[in-house]
């Protein structure tokens, strides 16, 4: 059955229904009313500010159906966007999904593509409150908004980082970078692969790290890593003023990545600064207070890594051989370059 | 120059300096932090709560780049979210732009569309706070998320009319179903058909008004007209339960729309019920509170007119010639008929 054979409301009772059979359509605690309205109310916990944010993505440029499962596309659809509130520091709220499709999509696909997203939506707490979704003449476009809270006045931003600060990450980075590369090199998939095309196709961006950092008061600049180290580092750096100085060296890098880095005949570095979608936090910390992260991590599952330093006014890469060169961006630039299978 | 000249990040800085020198960009008041870190930052009026809704366009279905004016796209992207929002009761706090273009598209166009939803945010005083731009290969696709605020526990919902409440609409309607007759029959543009092109291009919902309502305790239900008021009459009297009668020759509709009836033969009538895009507000008062509602409303310049009444268990339409029948939704529904101009 296509969505042409459906009409358009049945597609958002669809929705309705399928996220009630998950429990992600609460409409007590903070969603006092979701979809089916002329729009959701919320109610924000006392001494909390908003935190608002959204994200598209494009068939042919974010994602390709005949690489992605829908329930990936749905999940990464409200990951991307969980992921910024957690760089701000926030806890999510809830989402609205906005979907233009085509005619002849399968319904199939659009229920699969729903049980991904609340599927995202149950991990992260962050239900769906509403949505609409129209007919498109071209491919999929998908655009989510999450909103969050954060204590008022609380929030991380890029903006803070001074000269002396840690600079940090989580988790590893150059997952989603490698992943992509073995796609684009058609390499046959193995087992010790899985956790790169894991994180590539379903991310797991440590929100509540965020949050916790935040609510420790430790990060005092923070965003979420979704151009590559190299690009983010640098608005990381223009926002606050201040220069980074980052050792190739610390950067945390997988097993997995180093072992299909070595199939690719590639530097695993490479993916860490420029492969971009990593989904991880950058954050820079007080040099005093670094020692009281882990304990705030570590119940989460979450790992921090110093990766430099602030200090000068530029961005800098530290390599391996002791050589220090500016650090540029080389990222994806979505109307730059073309994109990924074009 | 087109968009692949420029650069998704210009793009974006771009949107921000055009919000800024038209003041529409301020970082005091609820929107503390706009454009340019991970996500925006919101203060709420203590004791509201927030409202959120999303609509998109997409290109060919909603709108024709050969019969829009750039600014008129942009415009109502959002003024079709803020009718949201005021059919809440809600005032408006900030909005979120997603935009997926095609590389090809003119830069040109894209800043005469940031002008136009610029001058909507200025008049509804619902500021940008955000937003993402990406490349599509297909037709632009448009989603606006709009936020508002409403007295904590007093939205207006769709449920909540009971038997013997008035229903009312604001304004006049047909004005937009009327210029698509007229666009789609290829009628000469005449000087008296300058108010329903105004309506079709440049809605101006009465948000103000819907939240005045609800200010003053006077809405028991209410919904803004998008579809046509058979279509969403029926979606009103499903949530509250009860049924509607309407009466057509209580409907109001301008000179201008009656005039263009004449002209392509047909009854202004089926404009009012099937035309769509309305955006008006549908509300139910009680019988003995219908007098306190002009004086609220005339101060904002909106007229209300009584079309009905709650009553029975259907919605039914009691003709100029006294017959009854039931009232059945012949709207536009997104992936059943065709559209416009296909």
């Amino acid at each position: 059955m296509l969505l042409s054979d459906l009409g358009e409301f049945p597609l958002i009772d669809r929705l309705a229904r399928q996220l009630a059979s998950r429990g992600t359509l609460p409409t007590t605690g903070s969603l006092r009313l979701g979809i089916g309205d002329d729009a959701a109310l919320l109610s924000l916990p006392e001494g909390t500010e908003l935190v608002a944010t959204t994200d598209a993505l494009t068939e042919g440029v974010h994602f390709r159906r005949d690489w992605s499962r829908p329930e990936d596309v749905g999940w990464k659809a409200l990951a991307v966007n969980v992921s910024d509130l957690g760089a701000m520091g926030a806890r999510p709220l809830a989402c609205l999904l906005s979907l233009a499709a085509p005619r002849d999509l399968p319904v199939r696909w659009v229920d699969r593509f729903y049980r991904g997203l609340s599927e995202c939506a149950a991990e992260y707490g962050c239900p769906v409150a509403g949505g609409d979704t129209v007919a498109s003449p071209g491919p999929l476009a998908i655009s989510v908004t999450a909103l969050g809270t954060v204590a008022a006045e609380r929030a991380a931003l890029r903006s803070g980082a001074s000269a002396g600060d840690l600079l940090c990450v989580t988790g590893v980075l150059g997952e989603s970078g490698a992943a992509l590369a073995l796609l684009q090199a058609g390499a046959r998939r193995r087992p010790a692969d899985a956790p790169l095309y894991a994180w590539h196709f379903r991310p797991r961006p440590p929100v509540a790290a965020g949050a916790a950092l935040v609510e420790a008061g430790l990060a005092t600049a923070m965003m979420d890593l979704s151009d590559g180290l190299a690009s983010d580092a640098q608005r990381l750096s223009r926002a606050s003023g201040a220069g980074l100085r980052i050792e190739a060296a610390r950067l945390p890098i997988s097993d997995a990545a180093r072992r299909a880095a070595v199939r690719l005949q590639t530097d695993p570095i490479e993916w860490a600064l420029h492969g971009g979608e990593d989904y991880q936090l950058l954050f820079t910390v007080r040099r005093g207070d670094f020692l009281r992260a882990p304990p705030v991590l570590a119940p989460l599952g979450v790992t921090a890594t110093v990766v430099g330093e602030v200090t000068g006014s530029r961005v800098t890469l530290v390599g391996r051989d002791g050589s220090r060169v500016p650090l540029r961006p080389r990222g994806f630039a979505h109307f730059v370059h073309a994109t990924p299978g074009e």
